[in-house]
């Protein structure tokens, strides 16, 4: 049988970040490659708990159907927490859960744009987001970043010409993958933006709560008068990733066609899991948890930043010191080959995301790579920095 | 802010099935409306049990990220246990597990299907299935359902005259909402259309082990030698709907397209879910958990359909009697008007659903309306159908 596919799923091309992976499998290679949570960050022990309790109380309600909407107390719960720590919610909005902020993504895209319809984006952005706009055959238009966020004068030309713009895309927070958080300022601005062209905006915030150091900065939902902003939040980072939890808050009227599609694509999110976060969030010390996250990271990322200054920066590799998050964004001198640089560090076995993976167009140039430092226990950070380090030296002259 | 949708979640309309819901949620209304299982057929000891080993043991397997395909050992248990059980699996073909049995409509749907391609279903068929078809914009073609499934002469001229036709979605084993079991003659036939035209098929299979009565009928993809059928089964019905987790087996050419589509749409399945049901189905004796789920649906079936036998059937009401799933598909004589009994019989306090929800078409005439017997208790269902009965002799004269 000769298969004949969908326009969509033959423009979605695997990417170049996947090869790398293919490397990170092998158990002697130092991966800095992924994204996910430093395994001492989970709350295991407040799982276990609170999963014997549900099975031992109310097992039915964590095993039948349920509603599509999402598990109504956790619904409550997040309203509630969002609000009174965020001024995030107002009249107009509702909560929707869904399995992993992706999902949001995915049901934001489904209910506006029609192919050819256009998504702008933070340059470089999350590779994940950008192929969910890409399957609905949406076009990404990038905006260069700035230290402080989106470059406000190129976002504006970009709504100036792009007509078929239907949603702002943006992670204000420790970006994936340029570390990089928002300012105030943009954030207003670009409220005012959005408002002035009558464009949406998409506001991902999953690493928010993992701020370890300097200034909280409000959400951009927090400004939301008009019904303008679509908030993504997640317990991928600060729970557990693997139960897939994700939560949209936006305007009730978009929330319905999200929910729509949401029953036809998984008629509900798993409710154990939903279970298990509401009761994290209101019979334990959830502010105790983040803290305790938050130490972790702090740590964890200073140690990386050390090694980074000891071993990249000499030879000239510049990268944007963070505050939060899970991400390093690091520079390449011009004229060193960042492709050539990534591929020889994984032959040394070393894995980094090669920065043109981030961008909307992957043949664009780019001199920086990704890393993560959550993943890889203190002493692969050495071993793979120090590899990295060696290999600077030998090709930034 | 006024919002703009796309053109597909415009043409999603609300369905009449929901409005039924709405009275459905009113404590003092009989249900017969849902499709869940029975309280008594989820395992919830052995849930508990595997749930707390797997937090003693191997809580982050539990908690981190995953792969976009599944958990490797329960797509491994799976492939064993369909081709020793089902002849249900070749060479070219691998297994995906999914958010529950909908993504699988989803996915295949989303990686086959530009907008205005065909998909050829059961009329009736679940309304869920088609309106995840519709959601991409296919056009749905009803083939009208004999009593050992659908008419395969309709299902040649449809195939003829839908060029545009991308596959065939069928409900082999008590149909939802008929009940009907397609016949291995059908079956059969049908494989060798599909095969003849180039069309592939999507056998959906939620319900296939709650046969409780009569002889089993292999599936249609135990003679897929072609790479032409999609296998869907479901974890929802013989353990719990609310884990979420289905699979697909099909050609890995295919697999492959729904993986990038899926990584786009949850990244992957909770991981928790898909550990209880791999170790269910090897720690322990998955054999005697379903003979005790066909027991509770045996016994709760022939109680309900003796019901209809008292209470319907004298008034003319005629009803397939059914040898496995959920659902019971009555129909009312001709001349007598099916929506006004359904609406009358939600304001004597008892649902069920009209049957012109399940058609491609809403509006065709119709004189069906599906019962679901494995939710309401027995109380529950002795009242409803003598309601139901009482209103027939009104009606139906």
């Amino acid at each position: 049988m000769e298969y004949k596919f969908s326009d969509r799923v033959l423009t979605l091309k695997p990417s170049a970040i996947r090869e790398i992976f293919k490397y990170a499998a092998d158990p002697s290679v130092v991966s800095l490659s992924a994204g996910n949570p430093s395994p001492e960050a989970f709350p295991v022990k407040e799982i276990a708990e609170i999963s014997a309790r549900i099975f031992a109380e109310r097992p039915i309600d964590a095993l039948q159907y349920s509603f599509t909407e999402g598990y109504p107390a956790l619904r409550e719960t997040i309203a509630q927490y969002m609000k009174e720590r965020h001024n995030v919610g107002r009249e107009f909005d509702g909560v929707l859960i869904t399995s992993g902020a992706q999902q949001v993504m995915d049901l934001l895209t489904k209910s506006l744009c029609n192919e050819g319809d256009v998504v702008i984006c933070e340059a470089p952005s999350f590779i994940g987001s950008l192929n969910t706009f890409r399957s609905y055959r949406a076009r990404l238009r990038g905006v260069p970043m700035d230290p402080d966020g989106m470059n406000i004068d190129e976002l504006e030309r970009a709504l100036k010409e792009e007509p078929r713009a239907r949603f702002i895309y943006t992670i204000p927070n420790f970006q994936n993958p340029s570390g990089i958080t928002m300012s105030w300022e943009k954030r207003q601005a670009m409220y005012a933006l959005a408002k002035k062209y009558g464009v949406l905006i998409l506001e991902d915030n999953p690493y928010g709560d993992l701020r370890f150091s300097g200034e909280h900065v409000p959400p951009v939902k927090s400004l939301d008068e008009d019904g303008l902003v679509v908030y993504c939040g997640s317990f991928s980072k600060v729970v557990s990733p693997g139960m897939r939890v994700g939560y949209a808050i936006a305007p009730q009227e978009l929330l319905q066609k999200m929910v729509v599609c949401k029953q036809g694509e998984d008629v509900h999110t798993n409710i154990w899991s939903q279970m298990i976060c509401q009761e994290l969030m209101t019979k334990y010390d959830f502010d105790a948890h983040l803290d305790r996250l938050r130490a972790i990271y702090r740590e964890k990322s200073a140690f990386t930043m050390k090694l980074l200054d000891e071993h990249l920066v000499p030879h000239g590799v510049t990268y944007l010191p963070i505050e939060g998050g899970l991400f390093l964004w690091c520079t390449l001198p011009d004229g060193v080959d960042m492709p050539a640089f990534c591929k020889e560090a994984v032959l040394r076995k070393v894995c980094v995301v090669p920065g043109n993976a981030f961008l909307t167009d992957e043949n664009e140039p780019c001199q920086s790579f990704r890393i993560n430092y959550s993943t890889p226990t203190n002493e692969q950070l050495e071993k793979g920095i120090r590899i990295l380090g060696e290999l600077a030296a030998e090709v930034c002259r």
